[in-house]
């Protein structure tokens, strides 16, 4: 059988665009017997057409014209590898005019403006394809389309930033503090100089918006997610929790019950021995609950060169079969012009918790905590005292909770914060029960 | 956009068929939403069509009669769930010779007669889909010829069979004997009443031929592959390489290196903090290592009526998103009709090993051991000798070895057997050391 040839034009040839002409021009042979496709890299735009970089591209191809790439009828599929938010949006919608699919990794742009460049591919009778905006190299988007497409989808946990995870991996495992975890991922090259959007969740979220729209069959809006960073994360936390059987991650949940969508992003405690709490460092997992399939899981690399290459080619090549554009038509985030689910906030839901009070080591202390959390409906699940004296003669005292709803709990922080048995604000953190799906 | 209306047959109305029919009926409405096709079930035959089952279907899709779907023209795509390696074979090909593409989760089937099948099917002009013969609901097949297609793949290591990991996480979580734990497992019916085919290994050795061959694109022939079972692990071995740091599974190994492919299916004692090592009970989970991507890992059910159904409609949507018919004309293991792929036996392969020698309480004994070993070149890495004496005066002494040649430990454990200072066969299983994906 004769490969069938697939023209590609790359905008942007920074790290990620590197990747994907190492990877289209060194594993061509492999691509080809697998797929039966010839997958050639016809022009590759940059601004900066001098600057070395890692991989010698063939002669003539790179330039900073991008009317060469959309001129070009030849090329089917073009990569949009430019990042941000601005000048991205643009180019997709110019490549989309031109005729072209657009393959991209740019997260925030499809989450914020997703809907814009949806219907300009819808008008266009083309299509947007972006497995690699999601979790690196797993390759999430397309089960979640097919190969877990016969489930009714309940619940999504994952663990989406590597940056994040990096960070909270090496507090807990060498006890560091924050900041000097953040310090140490930035001297690796897992955290940015500017590591605001990673760590304050906002990544995550972006991810959570597409995943969850996938998983759940809807349009998801950045704002329908609650989210919450790891900023303030204190080693203290951290120990006590794991003293109790707990690991803190940053986790993406997605849930859907009774009809309604609850979306949210915030510092997690997870059983110690759940598969996702085995995740360390830079890694990235999704676990996925389907109503036929289970429990599944899917990890691997969540972001660099190659990991995020290799998922650009894997949308290459479902665009060149014909599987992107099919789906693309009849996915809801791009359809749905108006709010089609209902979203449960986070005030509705209900959780466990960690709570930690640096309380004075004097009598009716545990009285006053307890009747605080008692009057709100609140139920202690386990607490630990240590016989240690801190700072200004106080005593960490920690408790974790049975499930009740946020604003129980708000209401019950607000009158702990009150008691002059306590020193400073209450820490409290959420405990995530993910589900177990037990033997039969 | 009007739904594209899919019609299937299925025929084995059994446990995975009752499952299909449930999903294809009771998830109806989200597969229509996800994939934009509806997927109708429009004949179900089985020879029994008076049992009782879990499930009722719609009132006249039930018959004895193949030739109900084989001459129904409007049913693209028939499903074969009837099981075993006879019947199920003619079935198949009648199906394809009457134009229906095949979904099977047959793997014995694949893994024995995939050449005469797949010609079948090549010659008919239709594909056979097999998403569902590996590893139950995790979408497996459709990461390697899609998702991960980008990559060269390295490695393969697999827990492929539920039984098997059921059976050895009982004995190292509660200490038992193998026959107890397997008489557990099939009490709870993770394990069959004969369960040979398991417990030997020959099952994982069956979705090692498959899933080896697409990671590796060549066809892979069960001969190809080395084959030892857990029926003869000792309790004794589990315990003391847990003191080691050991978890001991049932793993199938695919490496690739140097153009050469090596494939064997053995118990293995791997690092008890990796994360095959995580995957318990009748969980599966298959760790790829591909040159741009990494390691991922894919987890979830092995098996099971619901988890293998929705592995077999994934395979319908790809059938009717023609995504399988195109990768299946290209698939090595479909096309080659002769070997074109070299393989390394497990005399070349080098692996460390974990030995135990019964050795009689008495001076000499470490020196004797250390001597045979040592002359064959192979070089103790870690030992342990506990200050206990157990029947007929001797205590266990166990070793771990640097890597060594297969052939180098054969000949040392022949030259052990004849030592005066031991009372039994020397104890032998593979350390298996998974490459680890490290930081950048």
């Amino acid at each position: 059988m004769n490969a069938k040839i697939v023209k590609i034009g790359l905008v942007g040839y920074g790290t990620v665009g590197v990747g994907v002409a190492k990877i289209l021009i060194e594993n061509a042979a492999e691509i080809t017997t697998r797929t039966g496709l010839r997958v050639e890299l016809a022009c590759v735009v940059d601004k900066d057409t001098t600057r070395p970089r890692d991989f010698d591209l063939p002669e003539g191809l790179l330039t900073d014209d991008l009317n060469v790439l959309l001129n070009d009828a030849s090329i089917e599929i073009a990569l949009e590898l430019v990042g941000g938010t601005t000048t991205a949006k643009d180019i997709q919608i110019q490549m989309l005019k031109a005729g072209k699919h657009v393959v991209t990794a740019n997260k925030a742009l499809l989450a914020e403006h997703g809907q814009t460049l949806y219907k300009a591919a819808l008008d266009a009778k083309r299509c947007i394809a972006f497995e690699s905006s999601c979790c690196g190299g797993i390759p999430i988007v397309s089960a979640l389309r097919t190969g877990l497409a016969a489930n009714k989808i309940t619940g999504l946990y994952g663990i989406f930033n590597g940056t994040c995870n990096y960070i909270l991996t090496n507090m807990t495992h060498f006890d560091a503090d924050f900041s000097d975890a953040l310090k140490e991922a930035q001297n690796r090259g897992f955290a940015e100089a500017d590591p605001t959007l990673d760590i304050n969740g906002m990544d995550t979220a972006h991810k959570l918006a597409i995943l969850g729209g996938l998983a759940f069959n809807c349009r998801i809006c950045i704002e329908d997610i609650y989210v919450e960073g790891i900023e303030n994360i204190d080693i203290v936390d951290i120990r006590s929790a794991l003293e109790m059987g707990y690991i803190l991650k940053l986790l993406a949940i997605g849930e859907k019950d009774d009809g309604k969508v609850s979306l949210r992003v915030h510092p997690s405690f997870i059983l110690d021995h759940s598969p996702l709490a085995q995740v360390e460092g830079p890694f990235n997992a999704v676990s996925v609950f389907g109503n036929a399939v289970g429990n599944t899981m899917f990890y691997g690399r969540g972001a660099g060169m190659m990991p995020t290459a290799s998922a650009v080619v894997a949308d290459i090549i479902d665009i060149a079969l014909g599987t992107s554009q099919h789906l693309f038509e009849t996915m809801p985030m791009a359809t749905e012009s108006h709010r089609t689910v209902a979203i449960k906030t986070i005030d509705d839901i209900d959780s466990r918790f960690y709570i930690r009070i640096m309380a004075k080591d004097q009598p009716g202390v545990f009285a006053a905590y307890g009747q605080v959390l008692g009057k709100h409906g609140i139920s202690i699940s386990g607490a630990i005292q240590h016989e240690w004296v801190g700072p200004q003669n106080t005593v960490p005292v920690v408790i974790t909770t049975h499930p009740t709803k946020q604003k129980n709990m708000n209401a019950a922080l607000k009158e702990l914060e009150q008691l002059d048995i306590i020193i400073q604000k209450p820490v409290c953190i959420r405990i995530v029960d993910i589900p177990e799906d037990k033997e039969e």
